[in-house]
């Protein structure tokens, strides 16, 4: 009778994950192919395939399975895929039944309004435009937040809808231990002799530009029987099931940086989507962990691996054939130094690995404010100027290169942003638990040999999908949770040695 | 209260619309760029959407909906879009709720296997391997005519699925004015020597070939904000909604034919969509009114147009640009015959403009036989065999080539073939009324001049959308239904004039 109804439960999620499967290739389709004319069908289309697939979630049928569910699921091994199905399932219908219809209503249209505006707030360096169209964002934010109460913390239903469990407290802990670390590191890095990467900045041909990449990401592994590469404005991964994951590139014909190692961190998102078992496909339990889980992945390829000293003395000289006018007279340890070269910028997306974490936590403590109340919309621009001078010593010349550079709060997201500093320290505390059970991976990768490696992550991250929560995930596998310690002796060690200090 | 009704149909009509064209999407998407491992996967997307756009045609609020508008569809003007509208909705809903849901059941299952057996069987050119599939086939559409019982002919309700409201007795006296007419033709074509296109067979560099397409598509009016082109393995075009058609196409090197034809034809096929009043975009007047219309559409821009000899006087001089070499020596003359050379073959795709209809006609008859109990399938070889050499004065070395050599049957498609010969009907019916409505238009093309012409047809044909009948459309623009002797006097006065007869 249970095993009935939880076979129930599983395929109305199978007709969910087809519905949101088949928007996300609308969405993709609208990135790469489609033409301007097919905007507005679009928009009616993703529009019907999220209110089918919000309404088959939200039935009365879906609730009635979960709470004759629960008893069924008590005396599972808790660990069990079904147990955690039923878990999973129950987080997401009271995610998407405890918010009222009025509430999604207002919210589209604020956020509509709200991207607009911040666009042309953003060309004109005119906060005041803006302003109020964010107010109002974040008065619905703690709306949305009331509906989930009671709660410890504001700010913790925002978070738990990209790091589910996670706690406002705990990455508050985080990053105030973190910060003046960073912070610390910074100056001693800032004090230090320049290094160059000028030779970054020379024409690269386009194609030679993507077949690099594609031989490179090959090699480490992508599985192109089941992915495909395109070109788009903004990169982004998606996929459809464990079958079907693709990932974009951007590529300028000036500067070799954004190509390569946007490729890479593509391809690591994608392993991660690939790895999931198969079996969790059209289900509750399909894709990764989290955000920061999943940017864990993704730095990981971009940084801790794409960055590193061995991989280049691997790939360098194979580099150097594609491009031996530019890079000819490079040598691999200038070409190292070159593409770690940290220098504080007044921009997120262009941020080195050392100061970027600087940027998010900015962020995110000002999300914290906003929603808590201790900062007001209004003084927004001069918090925002104030701790970026503290954390990077530099101030912006202008809110449209400080705090209006960023569309997530146009487009309603509060809460996202400490999923990407979350991810880098995630990914360098897998980094230790890999290297202490492959400790010749500075070797294989120094060989071209990345299999035992990405095997590594497969069994230990990738095949769980998003059975276990963020917190419990990095926990099982490195024996602590979230913990910012190994992403500071990560960035020290590396960075003193290519900068001597 | 009418009013809100028809309101709510068309509410109803628009997001089975969406699901339709997400569908669409997915289907195009399989063609162009889906890494194989994603199949399965867009299998069961591609099942659900169409679950769920069948459950919301035929849900009971659908049929009273229906049921309630009759009356105030007699009040309007028959004429009025609302009117029609409620028609084909009404014709829409008959077709999807007279079906039982065992027979849908019954069918996909014997479709997909017969599908496998037919391909193994063409493989090995074995008929008696498809035989009892395609038994069973045949069975189920007889049964599937009978759930609209009563008929005139059985071969009425399957021909009524791709042309509403045409019956077989006036597609067999279509056809058998046609027929002796079209093998009188070709026996006058043969007997004269023989035109030469050999040139058309050499390399032609795969690039410059997409290039010539995309510029003369674009020079005749195709509206790239609107659409794009892909190449695929069998050419098709899809659109979704008025906004976004697109078209696809199959560039041989080493034939110059297939690619540059083949771009025409699905562009006719795109400008018919891109010419549908957007008015009628996600309801159930958008696309074309019939498949028999759309090939009407496809085969004007690749045949009466693509292949006539002012066309080429304005293109082939830039086509020798492209080509000096394989073409310098090549008169205009020399290569208008080429590309109208005519011989019977054995291959309908890749017939000629002349004998297409032959061989369109042998399968009509054999479909009407087998429908109808007169011949058996298993004696299907020596009919189809019998006919080929009476129409085409060849007879097929084997099954293979023969009767096994299209898809068409495995895919539980019958009552389909009519309208690739339908369509060539009415392309001229069209052509003769539009020469006479622009008595310069051969001029007009010579001068690379094709807005007057693409014109017409928005005016007179693409604007209506799906709202007429095809008969009725014909005879609206034509003044009498669909008829073979503007078909039969295009051909012969081509012909004569190629052949010298």
């Amino acid at each position: 009778m249970s095993e009935e109804k939880l076979a129930r439960l599983k395929t109305i999620a199978a007709e969910i994950a087809d519905l949101t499967y088949a928007g996300a290739l609308l969405g993709w389709d609208q990135q790469v192919n489609m033409p301007p004319g097919g905007a507005e069908g679009r928009g009616y289309q993703l529009a019907t395939l999220q209110t089918l697939a919000h309404a088959r979630l939200t039935a009365p049928e879906t609730g009635q399975l979960l709470d004759d569910l629960q008893a069924y699921a008590a005396q599972l091994d808790p660990d069990s895929d079904d147990a955690r199905y039923i878990k999973v399932a129950k987080r997401l219908y009271d995610k998407q039944t405890k918010v009222s219809g009025e509430w999604i209503g207002e919210f589209a249209q604020a956020t509509t309004m709200a991207h607009q505006l911040w666009a042309q707030a953003r060309a004109e360096d005119n906060f005041a435009l803006f302003q109020p169209s964010l107010e109002h964002i974040m008065a619905l934010r703690r709306g949305y937040a009331d509906f989930f109460a009671p709660y410890d913390n504001v700010y913790d239903p925002l978070l738990d809808d990209f790091e589910p469990g996670l706690k406002t407290a705990d990455v508050k802990a985080i990053f105030n231990a973190l910060r003046p670390q960073q912070v610390e590191l910074i100056k001693a890095i800032t004090a230090q002799p320049q290094v160059d990467n000028a030779f970054l900045y020379q024409p690269y041909d386009e194609q030679k530009q993507w077949d690099f990449g594609v031989e490179v990401i090959t090699k480490m592994g992508h599985d192109w029987k089941r992915s495909r590469q395109d070109k788009v404005a903004h990169p982004f991964t998606t996929n459809f099931g464990t079958g079907d994951v693709r990932i974009t590139t951007r590529i300028y014909p000036e500067y070799l940086g954004t190509g390569l190692f946007g490729t890479l961190h593509e391809s690591g998102h994608a392993s991660y989507e690939l790895g999931v078992d198969p079996r969790y496909d059209r289900g509750v339990l399909a894709g990764g962990a989290s955000l920061a889980v999943h940017e864990s992945q993704s730095r990981m390829w971009e940084n801790l691996v794409g960055r590193s000293y061995p991989f280049w003395e691997h790939f360098y000289p194979r580099l150097q054939e594609y491009f031996p006018s530019q890079l000819g007279n490079v040598s691999l340890g200038a070409f190292y130094k070159g593409i770690n070269k940290v220098q504080p910028t007044l921009i997120r997306v262009e941020a080195d690995e050392a100061t970027y974490n600087l940027h998010i936590m900015l962020r995110l403590e000002l999300e914290f404010a906003l929603m808590e109340g201790t900062v007001a919309v209004k003084d927004l621009p001069e918090a925002w100027n104030a701790r970026f001078q503290e954390y990077l010593g530099i101030t912006p010349p202008n809110n449209a290169k400080g705090v209006l550079q960023d569309v997530h709060w146009s487009s309603g997201y509060v809460g996202y942003f400490s999923t990407y500093a979350l991810g880098n320290l995630i990914s360098a505390q897998l980094w230790e638990r890999i290297n202490a059970d492959i400790p010749d991976l500075p070797e294989q990768i120094r060989q071209g040999e990345f299999s035992n490696w990405l095997g590594w992550l497969r069994t230990h991250i990738h095949c769980y999908g998003s059975k276990y929560e963020p917190q419990e995930l990095v926990a099982r596998v490195t024996g602590s949770k979230i913990d910012p310690a190994p992403y500071m002796r990560y960035l020290t060690e590396k960075y003193s040695g290519i900068y001597g200090f």
